[in-house]
Formats: structure tokens, C-alpha cells, sequence
């Protein structure tokens, strides 16, 4: 993790700016001889794309993704495939409405990196937020679908909206359930209770926040390395540096602080071919590495910081002024943050992969 | 965070194991002319140091440091200062009580990390956890030693532990006080509650979780790195990477699900010098850049896997027993690791302010 | 350097084959605040562009370079600055003559990558060398004219072809000279040798080896970090890592073997500010940090592997055969590794120039 | 290559000063389950071992290397063994002298890094050299015997020194004789011839360059990474960051200016498992990849810069004075560096093959 690249065998950067001519990324270190085509990436974006619901922003931005290097397919091979060079994505910008930014110039937006991206650089491409725009997780996304190439298709990596606002859903997963909603709840129960709480904040121009439940299937044991690359520390990190993300837990979480040793302890019997545990409060990781269980983290989503609603503020000159954010904002940005969970569990799982054949051979 | 190394200019590698001749860590990238001498390190392990109280284990571990390179004193120089080059701290072991190891050799405690190790590497050092023990925190601790000197006296890093059990303190935050008690509470009213509670943990043969609260104060606006080197990312690995710690969370953190976007946002009106917030529910950090604010974050660490109460579990060849763990354990290891937490803090803002000099000159 | 990122602070990461849509180059860790626009960029590109003498290729590449993200213009900043985000650059490739590959679809060209990236990936694109082609060293070029930016007016960095096949240029650098003629000569009196030896090899189906020489005048003394990263050791990976070139050294170089060590000692006499040197055997770098001398290094290019006389080889199934390259080829690919000779060196000066204000401040 | 540490999976961090207490290394990411003894290094080390004959230095440093952690042996393994965690070196200095180093606390001797490290650091440990002492040499030394272990006994790595002075050795390598003569000649012709010559030297209170040979026999095809970590561009890092290189070339290095294309061409036959090469002007690498045939070095040693001879020079304070180094120094300090460059090559190879195993499984 190092400014705009993440991985370190699987190596991730992404560049662009909110209003810019384009969006992208490169991904270095990818094995050669995947299959990989436009539509497998595609189809990751998607399940992002602004304007799927009345539940995220309107903005029209149909993210067409184009392979520009690192594929390669003659009459060898059967498809397209990954060379192990770089492979680097782009999106254009499509939706850049040519605007009036004067107001925004100048004032700081309460939540979002306005003041801090001053602070640090002395100057910001304040149009859309540049660089610290959620549009740049579109790039996460596409990564993440490259990464799942990696992971082949034994482990499953899926995410679902288990919180909106103070609306918990219930404990149970119905994965398939998550397709069929515009929460990406696994819960179908709670649906009607999202609509209304977020039709409810978006009329009274608020904002609502979100956890994510994300979890990862068949996860050889073994993976991931002490001390400082632990897997759980390198997932936190790669969860964290998600847009509007306050919090990371694996496993019980923060739950664990009110159990006993006893409680916490994941037990184990005799299995089939590894040890079969009776719980999994540690989420799959144990000391860094993982156990073998299901990988398993939440993370929080703060209310979107673009509101209707005015709020405090000043500008760049101290100058004090209220904020109301107008235009095509979503209601609860955690909602599309869900791919976006999957993509950097994937890729964070991608490097592990690659790290962990590195020393293991 | 790569293995056992991390940070990118102020960088900390660990390695030894619990039981080995000794542990110890290389800093590289320490600035030079810096005051450092033994006493400044040994100050931070004394607060981390076995055996200063009944809630912590038993062990006698003096942990006396030596400082192998990277300072040099002569008469041009007020004292021992650092020369630029890499600074070597070493703590021999001297409780490594010769005992027979042949009953944890093979049995998987629930919670450590012997079977991730096996699954792994094939084969490890079982003696007190080996490399996984949380003796390897005691080097963390004193490069964040290293640390503070880097980052100056303005910067005030502390910790408190906010929650043992499901035993919460208040929300004052006398800090004093964490230096006049056991647990580094700081809210002295909480103390004889947290003694009855981990007294009965400990006669109970079980053991506790806890919650720790950490923070910076006078970190300036514009240190951290978008978007993968963010700030709050960086802070989310660096403390995940504590053993036994099973999440993190910055500022308002998992609260800010059930906040409104109103509620949420960090309001600004004109200050002396550069604005004033109106509240910190981004705990210190916006688009991954400090925000001048207190840099503010939680975490929970498990309660102690290494319990007298017996739990179910398997051998390395899957044999179904049970495990019961002797000796001298921490009844809550989430006390000890209060100056870890702050050690940790120490280090990613050290690195931050290192990264920001570069690209800001 | 890592795959195809390069630099510390100061990182390039190039993508892109030689006969794929596009070719580019992601630059992080800029400081904002610079000027910078696709003008200064193509200036540099224009030196190293095909077609300029019948010396170099034939080929037809504009090599118009779009800048696609980090760069911001509004009206309180005097033109497009960078903003110290990611810096996107891309070349659309538009010389890709569609033909048949067939041939060298499984012949390996002496001198080439093609049995390499076989024995590595198991495939590749083999369309004019694919991500081995010289193509790449375009995106050094636009990524060094950045560089100049961090680097300032002050330090200049120059480069001129000293040797080709048997036939070296005088000891004295007009440097004006090296614009006045097609072979980055600083020596008009080479020129006509030059022209006439490559005319004949090119008339033969032959090619020639270079020696380039680059120097950076007025670096400061006291950029580099002993004892891997030193300013000498990036130099040598960065100028090795350029395609064909088998040799890097450092002042005296080879010749230091001869030197007594009395000869060989830069000595010094007392200077304005800083110590004077009375000789630049070191070329301005001891113990790995410069010394304020001129940064002088030299490098070899082996000839072109590129040729029409016949060489013996084989195919990707072992079948014997001989390889005639036809096509457009330089006949000395030496001659365009000049601009990208100076263009490494600004790159390792822009990271060490960020590295050492990290560490220092 | 980032200040002290070096690799990227197989990652080595030396620290110490040539005058402080001890000097170690700390070796991450290394495989478990090698054999690991301190006589397998000591073996190593005893080749660069001062005092060994009158043609290098009479200091005594007995170089005694100790395991401190990453090592471990229980009944189940059969000897000591690699554990994957972090191996940490050490040898203790014990000759150094207390002296008066007033004389040289100030004033800058020509050749060695005193002007520079003052003028990055402001202050040095200016005892025997401090960091920037070839003994930190040592602990690329023993960092390469562990690199040995990862790669095999079927890599043979090996050197030799092929020229002192105006001196060279002839072409063939008969390389049993390098144990045989003070040189690591593996030419016993030259042996009187540099005896001699060294003598005069030392008698002269001068000193001597030299070049070194290195290969690598039995790399497998495939090895490195194009485009910036080439196989060659590492190994040109690694050798040129040893003390006083000032040059690298691989295959026919600057030899490769002179030749034609079809002769530099390594034609090709078909082989019995891959193809057969005609020649090495590559030195075993093409496009940054291993070919299979030798991996080919050379590197050039400046004479040592501690001579007897006076040499002008000026203190910290700018004062002009003349700088005469007694004491026991190496006449050809490129003598003991044939077992370092050694050591270079294999600490980057087992990294190339543990990076080829993370990307290619």
C-alpha cells in the first residue's frame, strides 16, 4: 500500500480524477494464461454502475471498460488471454457535465477531503471531488475482477448489506437473495424496510450509513504472512482506504471484547482432511495466516457527505458559509460500496496467493 | 507492511521468536541528529513489561534493551545521537525456563496461531508461540520508542483501555489517571470494577477481551497519502497487525452506521488559523489526510487464547484432545497491549511525516 | 524497481506492447504545484521519435502523448499544474501495420526476448517483441520529462553518444553539438566516421553497438541512501534495465582497475562553499550519496538484434532454422537510448531528490 | 533495493558500524525447511576473512557469526531448519582499537564517503568508516550463504578475480584454483605476476583496482521480470552497491560496442531440452529474463582509497590539508570482494526465484 498502488506481487495502481478524461488502472505481476475479456470485468462494474436505483445517484455513467495491454490471443490460444505484463484498464469519462464549479471552489464540504487535499497540496481539481471521488473504486472493482481470474473460480468471495442506518438486517445469508434487491441485502425481509428508511432521508435531504458483511469461501490454510503482512492487517488496510470506510472488523469483531476465553476460542475436532472448527470468531485468520474457515470481515460506511441538508462550513479563506450539496448523490453510499468490499478482498487474496507460492514454492 | 518489515521511510523490522536467544528490530530511515539513548526506549518497554501487576502474566522479563547501531555520541554532539543510518535494538531473553514442550508440540491451542503455522510453514518453533508470541510486541514498542523521536514533543501519542468485558468506562478521559492504575483506565471509577471482574476471569481459569482507545494530538492537517497509503488505511493495518486484535475503527467508526449525514458530518466554522471542527466523527482524517484534529481510533483485542479452562482441539496428526493452558498467562492481553496500541500510532506517523516531507518538500 | 514500477517516491509504472492500442505510463508521488504540459512532454519524445535520419527506424510513430489525470488548471493557478495525484500519460500506437506474423510467431530471434518470455509465460505476444519492444523506452522518456520538473532549471542533465562500433569521439563534449546532428555526437568531427560506418553497416544487413555517456551538472551533494539504495546503485538498475544495454559504470568505471589509488583519489582543495575536487574519478557519487561533482555515467548498447543477414536459430519447437529480420530497424539502437539514457537519470534524481526530503526535511 | 534493505520476497536489512558493537543482518521471506547451521555461513565468511594473507588487510576479526532467531531444531527435524520467519545474523566487532581518531574526525579522506555523509547527515561515526566501512560487507556475505540454501546445490555460483592493476588474467577459468592463490585467480599463471605487483604496491604505500568475474551456472530459463526488474538491472544494483564498484557489464558488456549484430547474436541450435546457444554475449539474459545458459558478470574495484602516499585534501571546516592513511589496510581491496560479489549474486537470485514462483506458481 503505497500512494495509488496496493498488492505487492499483485500489484494494483489507479489514477484519474472524478472530471478527467478517463479513469484506469495498471495491474502488474498478474500470472499469465488467464482468461480475461472486457465482459468478465464488465460485469463487476455493473454491479457498481450509478443508476440501477433510486437508491443510488443518478448520474449516467455506463463505465465501459477497455483492455489496452497485458492480453494477448492468436489462434494458440483458446479466448484471450493474460500474458503477465502489465494489464492496464480504462474507463472514459462520460458524464462530465461542463458546470459552474465557482461555489464549490472555494468552500470546503463538511465529510468530504475538500479541506484536507488543500491542506496537503495547496491546490485540488475540485470538480466532482477529482481524485477523491468514489469513482475512483470503479478501478477497484475492475481490478478485483482481474484478481477473481487469480483466485479461480473454487473461492467465492461475496459481500452483502447487513445494516442500513440503525435497520439491522437479520443473521441469516441468503446469497442469492443479494442479486435480486437494490441493497444487495441477503436478507429479503429487511428490503421493505430499507426502501422506506432511504426514501424517508432522501426526501428530508440526509444521508444514511451502512455496514458490509464480506466473506471469502475456500481459502486454503496457510495463507498470508507475519508479522506486519498479516492477512487480517492487510485487508484492514484495504478495506479502510475504501471512500467514506470508518471501520474494520474480522470475524466477532468488536463483539470479542465481551466474550470469554472459553466463548471466543474456536474449537476444533477431528475433520476429513484438516481440523474442523466449531466456531469461527477469529474469521478465518489465525496469527495472520488463514485457518482454512470461511475469511470473513464487516466494515462501516459513513452516511454520504453530499446532503441536501445545510451544514456549516468555511472556504478556503476562513470565510464562514453554509453547504447544501445539490445534484445526483447516492442516498447511502455504502450500498454501491458492496462490489467494491468483494474487488479489494480479492485482490488482497490475489497477492496472498501469489506471496504465499513465493516462499512456499 | 511486508512480512516482517513496515513503513515505507521510517522503517521497522522485527524478528525473534519468544523462546529464542533473543528479539529484536532494525529501524532504517531514522532521521539523524536526533537525542536517543537506551533510557528513552527502556522508559516505553517498562510500561509494556510483564509482571507490574497481578492482571498481567507473571513472567519476569526485564526486557533491557541494547542499542547495537545507528547512534553515535562524541564531543561535537550534546549526548548519543542518531546518525541517519540503521538503528539495531536487541532484548536478550533471560526467562526462558527450560521445560519439557513435548505436550504443546503437537496440540493446536484454539486461538493461537499453531496450526495456521503448520499449515504453512510445514513445521515451527512451538516454545511459547514462537515467533507468533506477543513477546514480539515489546520490539514494536520500542521503535515507537524511535518514533516519538521523530514526530517531536508537540505530537502527544496516548492510549487508554475503554472496555474489559462488557464493563465499559465513562466517556472523560482523565489521562493522568492511566498512569495510576493497573489497566490504563482513564476514568479511575471503572478500576475496582475491572479488579472484581478480571480477579473472578482469572480464579475462573478463563480469561477477557477489551477495547482500546488511541490518539494523536497536534498532528498537522495533510499528512497521509491518498489513495491506498491513506492515513486512517495505514493506522487500520498497523494495529490489526497487534496480536489478538480483531478490529479497528476511526472516529465515529461502526457508530456512524446509525448516523444521518447531518449528524455525521465534522461542521467547520472560522478558527484561529485554519478552521475549527465542530465535532470529530472522522476521528482526524478526510480522504485519507489528517484533518488537524485529534487522529482518534479504537480497537478490540480478543480475550487470551491461553486459558486453564480445558477446550476442545486436535494434534498436528488430528487427534482429538483436550487443551489446557498452564503457566503464567495475561488473564486480559488487551492491558499490555495499551502501549502497543500507542507504539503502533507512533510508527504510522512517524512514516506519514517522513513520506510528506518527500513529495511536499 | 519492481516489474514494471521503478522509484521510491517518485514512481513510474509503464504498461503497454508495441503493437497493442496504446502504450502509457502512470507517474506517483509528483509534488504538486508544477507546471506541466503535453508541450514539455512531446519535446522530449520528439528526440527520441523514429524517423528523424536515416539512421534511426523508418517507422511512422507520432507519439503524441495525451496527459489523462493529476494535472489541473483553474484560474488561480498560471497554467496546468500537477496536483500531486497520479499523472496519467498515453501514446496511441498507430503505426501497427496489420501483416502476417506467422514467421515469427514461432521463430526466436537471436538477441530477442522471444525464447525468454516463452520460457517464462509459456506465451506472448509476439507482434513486434510485444512488451519487450524499445517502444516501451517512449514512456521513460515522457515519464523523465517530468522528472525535469521536480528536478528544477538548475540541474541539467545531458547525454551524448561517445562511441559507436570501433569508432569512439573525442574526450571534449560540445554538448549544443548533440541537437546539430542525427547521432547525439558532442563531437562534429565523428559525425561523417559515424555516417559512413553505419551507411555500410546498414547497406550489409548489419548493425552497430554504442557507448552513451549522461551527466547531471549541479546536483546537490548529499542525495543517495547507503548501503543498497544508493545513488549509484538505482543509477546502474535504472540505465541497465534499458533495452540492449549489457554495461553501466561510474566515473573512472573500468578504468579504475588501472588507477593507483593515489591517481585515482579525488582530492580536494578548499572551495567557495564546498570542498573542491581536482578530479571526478568517482563521477560524483562516494559511498552512495552524491558528492556535488557532475553525476557521470556510461553505457553500453549491444547492436541491433534486429538484421537482415541470416542467423541460425530455432522454433518454440525446436526445429532448426535461420531468422532474416526484414522491417524497418535501426541500425544502431544506441542512438535513440540517448534521450532515454538522460530521462533514467532524472527519474533516479527526482526519487532521490523526494527521498532525501523525507529523511530530512 | 530501499536504503538498508535489499530483495523483494527474499528480503536482507544489514545494520551496524565497522566500530560499534556488533554488525548483523536480518533475512525475511526466507523458505522453511532448509538446513540452517552457523558453520554454513562461517564457511562463507571465513573466505573474506581479514588476515588471511599479506595482500589484504592484518586487521583480526575472527568473524564469528551467530543464528538469533528464524532457526530451529526439535526431534522431528533432522538438524537445525529454517522456520520461514525472520533470520537474524549477528558477529560482535572485537578488534576495534580504542584509538584517537581526532585525526580523522575531521578531515575528509579522499575516496571515502567522510564529505559525503557530513553533507547529507550533518553528523558521522567516523570511527573506521562508521556505516559506509566495507565490514558491513560481511553481512552480504552471510545474508548469501542462507541465499545458497534457497537455491540449491545444483546453482553454482562462483568468481574469480581476473584483473589487478594493468594485470590480467588470462582467459581461462580454472576455477579449483581460486581456493589455491590469495587472489581467487583462477589462473595460476598470473599468480607470481600479481604478487609482485602487489607488493611494489604496498611497499609504495599505494594500492591497486581489480575486476572481478561472477557467474551462476544452472539458472534455470525464466528467471526475472521485465521491465524494471530485470534480472540484469538487479544484479547491476546489487553489485554496484558493493563498496568502491564503480562498474558492471554482463555477457559482453562494453566489449559489445565493437562487435556487429550477427556477430553479438547467440545464435541457436536445437538442444537437447531447450534450445542450445552458440555463444554467451548475453550473459545468460535476454529482455531481462535468464536464458539458461551462465548468468555473467563482471565488476570493477577502484583502488582502495586508504593509502600511505599523502593526498590533498580539506577538513569539515574547509581547512587545506594532507590526508596520509596508516594502519592495516587492504593493498587491493577488490580481493576480498569476490566472495561479497558471490554473495550479491546469490541473495538475487533466490529472490528471482521466489518471485518467479509467486507470479508463475
Amino acid at each position: 500500500m503505497s500512494h495509488n498502488t496496493f498488492g505487492h506481487l499483485f500489484r494494483v495502481t489507479t489514477w484519474g480524477e472524478s472530471h478527467g478524461p478517463a479513469i484506469g488502472c495498471v495491474i502488474d505481476g498478474c500470472p499469465p494464461g488467464l482468461t480475461l475479456t472486457p465482459e468478465m470485468i464488465q460485469r463487476d462494474l455493473d454491479r457498481r454502475r450509478p443508476g440501477t436505483s433510486r437508491f443510488v445517484t443518478q448520474r449516467r455513467e455506463p463505465d465501459q471498460v477497455k483492455i489496452l495491454s497485458g492480453v494477448f490471443e492468436d489462434d494458440r490460444t483458446d479466448g484471450p488471454r493474460t500474458t503477465g505484463t502489465p494489464i492496464s484498464l480504462m474507463i472514459e469519462n462520460v458524464d462530465q457535465r461542463s458546470k459552474d464549479y465557482s461555489e464549490i471552489r472555494d468552500r470546503y464540504r463538511p465529510g468530504h477531503a475538500d479541506q484536507t487535499y488543500d491542506a496537503k497540496y495547496g491546490l485540488r481539481d475540485y470538480r466532482g471531488g477529482g481524485r477523491s471521488s468514489a469513482r475512483e473504486t470503479a478501478m477497484r472493482v475492475a481490478a478485483g475482477a482481474v484478481a477473481r481470474q487469480v483466485l479461480g473460480p473454487h473461492i467465492l468471495i461475496r459481500a452483502a448489506t447487513i445494516q442500513i442506518g440503525n435497520h439491522k438486517a437479520s443473521l441469516r445469508r441468503d446469497w442469492d437473495e443479494t442479486a435480486c434487491n437494490p441493497f444487495f441485502a441477503a436478507d429479503a425481509e429487511i428490503v421493505p424496510v430499507w426502501e422506506s428508511f432511504l426514501d424517508e432521508a432522501r426526501k428530508a435531504g440526509s444521508s444514511a450509513g451502512a455496514i458490509i458483511e464480506v466473506e471469502a469461501i475456500n481459502v486454503p490454510a496457510g495463507w498470508g504472512a507475519p508479522v506486519y503482512g498479516k492477512l487480517d492487517a492487510e485487508l484492514a488496510a484495504a478495506l479502510m482506504s475504501i471512500n467514506a470506510v470508518k471501520g474494520v472488523e474480522i470475524g466477532a469483531g468488536f463483539e470479542a471484547a465481551r466474550l470469554s476465553g472459553e466463548e471466543n476460542a474456536d474449537q476444533m475436532r477431528k475433520g476429513a482432511e484438516a481440523p474442523q472448527f466449531l466456531s469461527n470468531n477469529n474469521g478465518g485468520v489465525a496469527g495472520g495466516i488463514s485457518t482454512g474457515q470461511a475469511l470473513l470481515a464487516r466494515l462501516v460506511v459513513k452516511p454520504t457527505s453530499s446532503i441536501l441538508t445545510p451544514v456549516k462550513s468555511v472556504t478556503r479563506d476562513g470565510e464562514e458559509v453554509e453547504v447544501r450539496t445539490k445534484g445526483r448523490h447516492d442516498p447511502c453510499v455504502g450500498i454501491r460500496a458492496v462490489p467494491v468490499a468483494e474487488a479489494m478482498m480479492a485482490c488482497v487474496l490475489a497477492d496472498a496467493k501469489l506471496r504465499h507460492q513465493g516462499q512456499m514454492g
